[in-house]
């Protein structure tokens, strides 16, 4: 009942606040339109929220961890031991999304919605275990559509206790060995595009690891045939519990008027299922960066999403998003804190150049 | 003779710290080589500096603003009064330029390096004049020789104080009516492409007055003929006097092995006079964005620098250099706050996938 509640109550954007903040942007003293993409960020914001003004928001970063079973089919170059490793590290605060988000003033929630071991003697790890992992999909579906909607629907709560928490702008990440894996197949499903093309070499996969990634992902959808007109199928049969999440945060930000930034190709991947579930989702979503591995591209182009940034990340965590938190940020600061031509008497362009963008 | 001198002083960069840092990169929490370009970026920074272990730098921006005779031909959507009021409104922090510093924690340092007015009242405005606006290039060079030495060379004791005040990071930027026509004339004449494809819209100005300001650009070039192997003849006939100090800057942040963050196409045509004066120069310039302008694209393929982000902003005054030191900073703080594989117990991958970039 939640997710489908959930997915009733989003909202288009409010077209006229757009509109409101792009005539306020239009006063300050630059050139009309010349922060470029900076001030569409700004005015998206204030639609989806609609708050007009807006703050520049502090932002949260939700970083959801699983283990897959499919990494013992040795598609990683990582054993999955290293899902909970990091978790801990991430609680410690030495890795990268501690890091980066710390450079936005942003704080980092590590969920573990299906790490294989327990992790509950963790400080400030929330622990919404779907499962011990999900199972190797060579061998039977990752999860029942039972787990598939509760780990969904786990990202809707916690995002929602988010939102009343005060929280106007969340970040999205994860971790787990085995997920690009996961999101390969998603990917190749949802797109329609051939296994070989929306795969990549992950953590950093050797060419013969690769082949055998590919392989296994042909394998699971020859065997399973999830059904791309139905994302909870897809997410059952091949995905991952924080993928699960992930569309559950997607859909609960969107619900609540949550601006969430996406990160790599898992959150990508998590955004084809949320589209598909909601299409009116995805006037919420903020992508950050394009990764290097290839499906992500393809996730972005499906979606009609510019990225903001191209730097050839490939590590996920959310360590993207926290960069394109930060220029969501600086785009809000602008829109908030310059002066306008008149507040600073300074003169307006001369003739019809002022209405050129 | 400090021109010279500053030219003679610039060393290559410290490959061997290049390494190091890579080095160290690959020790964190991470698959090798994720963290993609920002990577490339970090260890930029410490073969430059030869900082090793750096801090993250507080940085410094630089906006350098002059007038320009020629904007009396009509050239731009703006008077050349928006000049003067500009700095004003950059000393009072009203400009996105104060913002976006504000955001990455940067001090932002206004020059009149030859704004037409006399602006000596405003404080904290470094007053460096060289004249009061350069002249109309349509009816003479835009200044003298010794003017285009003098330019270059308070660009040039402008960063070496900053230096000798502790700064290791420094942003470019301008502000000058006309100074887009000014740097479009520079870009033709150096990379030989013609007029009319590196000269765009600037503020925003009609396509009448594009047409009349690549009309205005091809006369003035073809009246004074500057050479392009002869940088101080370019800078002298069709130039200006922050695009003079900024090339100054270029080549003392080399000398002193200060990285230089360029912001947009006035920055980039001040880079191409640089390397032709000092082609080792190039090694510590720092590219930030590509613009709307059309010409900076073609100064950043010139030049063979990939810019980090493309964002269509055109608005100057540093605001691009901004967002990149936003960027250098948040790979900075993964360099040396991340924990490493071994300080916080995680495994490393298996195989030769470890080696994989």
């Amino acid at each position: 009942m939640l997710l489908q509640n959930t997915i009733h109550d989003i909202q288009p954007v409010n077209r006229e606040l757009y509109a409101c903040a792009q005539a306020a942007l239009n006063q300050l003293t630059k050139p009309v339109g010349s922060l470029g993409r900076l001030e569409d960020l700004a005015a998206r914001y204030v639609a989806m929220t609609q708050l007009f003004p807006p703050t520049v928001p502090a932002a949260l970063v939700f970083t959801l961890a699983a283990d897959h079973g499919v990494a013992e089919e040795g598609v990683s170059a990582y054993p999955s031991s290293v899902t909970a490793q990091m978790v801990e590290n991430f609680i410690k605060g030495g890795a990268a999304i501690n890091v980066l988000a710390r450079q936005v003033g942003a704080k980092v929630r590590v969920v573990d919605l299906g790490v294989q071991c327990d992790l509950s003697h963790l400080p400030g790890l929330m622990v919404r275990k779907v499962g011990k992992g999900t199972k190797n999909f060579l061998k039977g579906p990752a999860m029942s559509r039972v787990e598939a909607v509760q780990s969904i629907e786990s990202g809707i709560r916690l995002i929602m206790d988010a939102y009343a928490e005060g929280i106007r702008l969340v970040g999205l990440g994860e971790m787990g060995i085995g997920n690009t894996t996961a999101s390969s197949a998603i990917t190749a499903v949802m797109t329609g595009r051939p296994v070989a093309e929306v795969t990549g070499y992950g953590t950093g996969v050797d060419a013969k690891t690769l082949t055998r990634k590919i392989q296994v992902i042909e394998q699971g959808i020859t065997l399973h045939c999830p059904d791309p007109l139905n994302p909870l199928d897809v997410l059952a049969k091949i995905g991952g519990f924080e993928i699960g999440g992930l569309v559950g945060m997607i859909l609960g930000g969107a619900a609540c008027r949550m601006p969430v930034v996406l990160d790599g190709f898992i959150t990508g991947a998590a955004a084809l299922l949320a589209t598909a579930l909601a299409p009116q989702c995805q006037a919420y979503m903020i992508p950050s960066h394009v990764s290097a591995e290839p499906g992500h591209r393809l996730v972005m182009d499906f979606l009609g999403f510019r990225p903001l940034l191209d730097l050839d990340l490939r590590l996920g965590e959310g360590t993207g998003a926290c960069l394109g938190i930060g220029l969501l940020q600086s785009s809000l600061a602008c829109l908030t804190q310059m002066a306008t031509f008149k507040s600073a008497g300074v003169d307006e362009a001369v003739g019809p150049s002022s209405e050129m963008v």
